[in-house]
């Protein structure tokens, strides 16, 4: 029987805020068994632009990654959010490493093919270093990996961190038995009288995009995690900071 | 016998600039053998500081840590110029992993005892990881090293570069032979004439600090290849780009 595996995603709302992150953190440290972690930027990285005069292009909803802008994300993530988490897990007695895709060739990718629009520096995944992961947690150690991605030839790129939670817990299925946990600001996915959504399958999936219950951001989220459950992903939630203790409170994606 | 380590720490001067950077960087990929590299931030931090108005206190020539510049430190040390080494790196078929003090407690430090002058959150190495970094080497991966530390209760510290590549060279010496290079933008010590001083040893370098040939900043760095080689250090060099593949020309620490 595969060893369980927990790997957890979290949200820009979370890391934002120091006292959430800290109480999360704490959580995180106490999950048994082997875990990994994957975190993005959100609004620390938009601070920081801001506040750096960098004007970012948003079309769509989704910010096109220039060289200012991904400069800014790569401090940012594989700096500051990332060395912050790492120094806080070690506080809490969880040895872990913080990663990139750049180290070691964990996340290989090309840049988005442009389809009416340029996103720009952003990588769409091609390969996953699973025998790096597999070591580094067979000896005990988390893995904390941020949201970057990179050609193998000198380019870094923006790679969103569900995208990247999805396809490294697919592809740890060939050794671990993976439950993925989305971890945001809000207990799950809510209807339109913000009560809390328990079951999403295929089937009422596409009543809730008729109905436009679920929208915007949400899709490509619930998109990823139907790709994930399709290709052997045994469990996926979506919740708040509690989805790590409690599987009852949140959202529970199902193919059936 | 034991293997050959080099050891080589990149100064500032190098990181700046983004040509010199890439000329350096395929030098050092083409080093044979096991290697390490350290490197701080320097003038890309002092840039972004700027950027961001934020405000430093010089004293007696040293930045003081404060919490907005350990920030930017850790933006600049750990996120953008490492990444950015590490990309560049695996371009050039040299599989490496960017590492702060942090990551799987590489460098433990206490906060910088307060003598006349605080200089904010600045670490004094106390404990290394060579453990971790003798299995990542023996996998044939190329450690990255920034110039960041913790002390194991939640705070990062800054570290000077020199000193840790000192210290880690001192602590690999128990598993390698270690040759330990710092390359900066001159081609060694330079003398009042700014020829190049061959050879430092411990008789000479009294004169050279009398006859204040050697001062500021050049001191501790000299203080530490000599602390090093009294600890078991083979080999000590300083100088420019051309010091990773050419011992002749740059400065040869020497006791005797």
């Amino acid at each position: 029987m595969k060893d369980k595996l927990t790997v957890i995603k979290v949200g820009g709302g979370i890391i934002y805020d120091p006292i959430i992150l800290d109480k999360f953190l704490v959580s995180f440290s106490k999950i048994k068994g082997y875990k990994l972690l994957v975190h993005g930027g959100g609004n620390i990285t938009s601070n920081y632009l801001s506040r750096l005069g960098i004007q970012t292009e948003i079309v769509d909803g989704r910010r096109i990654t220039n060289e200012s802008t991904l400069d800014v994300a790569i401090m940012t993530y594989a700096g500051l959010i990332n060395k912050t988490i790492v120094c806080k897990l070690q506080k809490y007695k969880c040895n872990s490493i913080g990663l990139s895709g750049v180290d070691c060739n964990l996340i290989k990718a090309v840049k988005r093919p442009i389809n009416k629009i340029d996103y720009g520096l952003v990588g769409d995944i091609t390969e996953i270093n699973d025998v790096f992961l597999n070591t580094l947690l067979k000896s005990k150690v988390t893995p904390v990996i941020c949201s970057l991605s990179h050609d193998g030839n000198g380019q870094i790129f923006n790679t969103n961190a569900d995208t990247i939670a999805s396809f490294l817990s697919i592809k740890l299925t060939k050794d671990f038995n993976v439950t993925l946990k989305y971890c945001f600001d809000k207990s799950g996915v809510l209807n339109d009288r913000n009560s809390l959504i328990k079951t999403i399958n295929l089937s009422n999936y596409k009543n809730l995009i008729n109905e436009k219950i679920i929208s915007g951001g949400m899709i490509p989220k619930i998109e990823n995690c139907f790709s994930a459950l399709k290709q052997g992903v045994s469990n996926i939630f979506i919740g708040g900071n509690n989805v790590i203790n409690n599987e009852n409170y949140c959202t529970k994606l199902t193919l059936e």
